[in-house]
């Protein structure tokens, strides 16, 4: 790969990709778990929804390919350190269970529309056991755009882990909030 | 994880997985492109698969966990390397076509039954871009017995990366051809 | 791997490492290339420290595996992404360079004593290229405790990657800092 | 990445990287463990050596980078499905020991000149747990040249995953043995 030493050469749309992550019903919704049971505020997350399907749009309108995460735990994909965290006292999912509305798109956000990959991911890191570096290669992806939610989460493994597999990261950071 | 000395404690059900690995029409019909097109030679493998069926289902018997993989070639997951060696001159994919029947199940050999994982790979290596270890992982598998086809391919590269993962590797010699 | 659920299991002696993250000059001292050229402020990092050598040292006592991360940036191990944030306009390496006194253990710090592995990195993530989870599943650690520098890049980069191969995860957030 | 259609592309000697695979005692004298204990026969490695030293001298002076990899087996760095192939009744390691001449360059092959990296390998992939991905990449590197033993093992894991990790392979078949 060459050396992208400008942003504009960076965020070039023949090489890059927009990710956006999770913009789904349990990290949106008031009515969450998150929210229900602890306490999590939404309030920052409602606030760049508008400003993230603006840029959503203008992504499409640059021709810059659309990648969607969305998370989903299944006991049958989950390490136990992962299980230790994620699991009730009676063993039972507590986010973003496969049979849980939870896992559906928020409303608000723009959706994925066709030709626009959706990434089914099984722990924060959206390149962890996925097969989303096989699908950016193949598009001959540099750049990744990052998107969505949560900051603190989902969105910083996937950024970290997609800088050492070697693509340039942008952080769109008024569209990425917890 | 233990270290496990005898093949008796290796090969113990309640941490072994059977890796059925691609009985697919691509690999075991006379009218695969494989044979039409390069003069593969299907008669091993037809005379391993009574032996590969006798086996999966002892394998259920003992209450072993059984994986199935199956391979899928399509342009949007495959790398530039693979593309050069999987698209003819006209760039089209010339084995394992994501709208093409060689995707589908050999008749004659058992299927998959419900709880037993499919893992759709996108290369030779089962673990590649794909959740199974992941799987593996969350069932506790420590030991893979290894069955299917083509054995210098598919089934060698995943039970070396198998191997590197850390399971325990059984090849089921008699249930893998070429 | 078992379920730990409680910190009590979790942090069990036999099965626990500390990985001390990056304890070198180029991130502690006042006179790195980070403070002189780019302002940061190690204040923080320098009150952590007595607290980080006290941790260390009672991690001894108890037998705890100490494992220590060491920076170290070369133009012979950089992917282009690196190297577009890594080098100056002149094609320099500004930070942690391998003929750079930055490179050394910070003075102040607690050092490596026999028995207790160094892992050179050429990243933030210290699992990435290096045989840091090979020493790690070696001797069947399955906790890593955290602490060292900085929080936001090397360490949480590291902890987030090492959660998603299935270590438990502590941070000792008196002891990392930024 | 392009695509590279031809023979004449792929080995560009802009972007093509010889690999020597373990041209170490252990695998090539007649007084190895290997020959010792479990009857191993060299005469087929000893018939490539010679071929393999031209093939050396003609990378070199084609420009082409040169890297050797060298088994060494350490029990700090060992998962425990090694150890049980690996280990003899009495716990020690029966091949490639860090402190055996095993481990050594074998006197009748050409030696890594200054410039050309040393990899040190823990398992038969020298990808795994080592910085050689990092370093081709680095480099630029798009196809493998790979030479060295011993076929079926070393040489056979290492280009498998080399190729799933995106590289153009090329067997330089008489270069290769067991």
């Amino acid at each position: 790969m060459e050396l992208l030493n400008t942003l504009d050469r960076i965020v070039d749309p023949l090489h890059s990709a927009l990710l956006v992550i999770d913009p789904q019903k349990g990290f949106c919704s008031s009515k969450s778990a998150l929210v229900l049971n602890f306490g999590f505020d939404t309030a920052r997350i409602k606030a760049a929804i508008p400003r993230l399907n603006e840029f959503i749009k203008d992504c499409r309108k640059f021709k810059i390919a659309v990648f969607w995460t969305r998370e989903i735990y299944t006991k049958d994909k989950m390490l136990p350190n992962q299980k230790a965290r994620g699991l009730d006292k009676n063993g039972n999912l507590w986010v973003c269970r496969e049979d849980n509305p939870e896992i559906e798109w928020y409303d608000k956000v723009e959706k994925p529309i066709e030709g626009e990959p959706v990434v089914t991911k099984w722990a924060y890191d959206a390149f962890q056991d996925t097969d989303l570096n096989l699908q950016l290669q193949s598009k001959g992806i540099k750049t990744l755009l990052f998107t969505g939610f949560t900051s603190q989460c989902c969105v910083v493994s996937t950024a970290m882990r997609g800088y050492h597999l070697g693509y340039y990261i942008v952080a769109v950071s008024d569209c990425i909030d917890c």
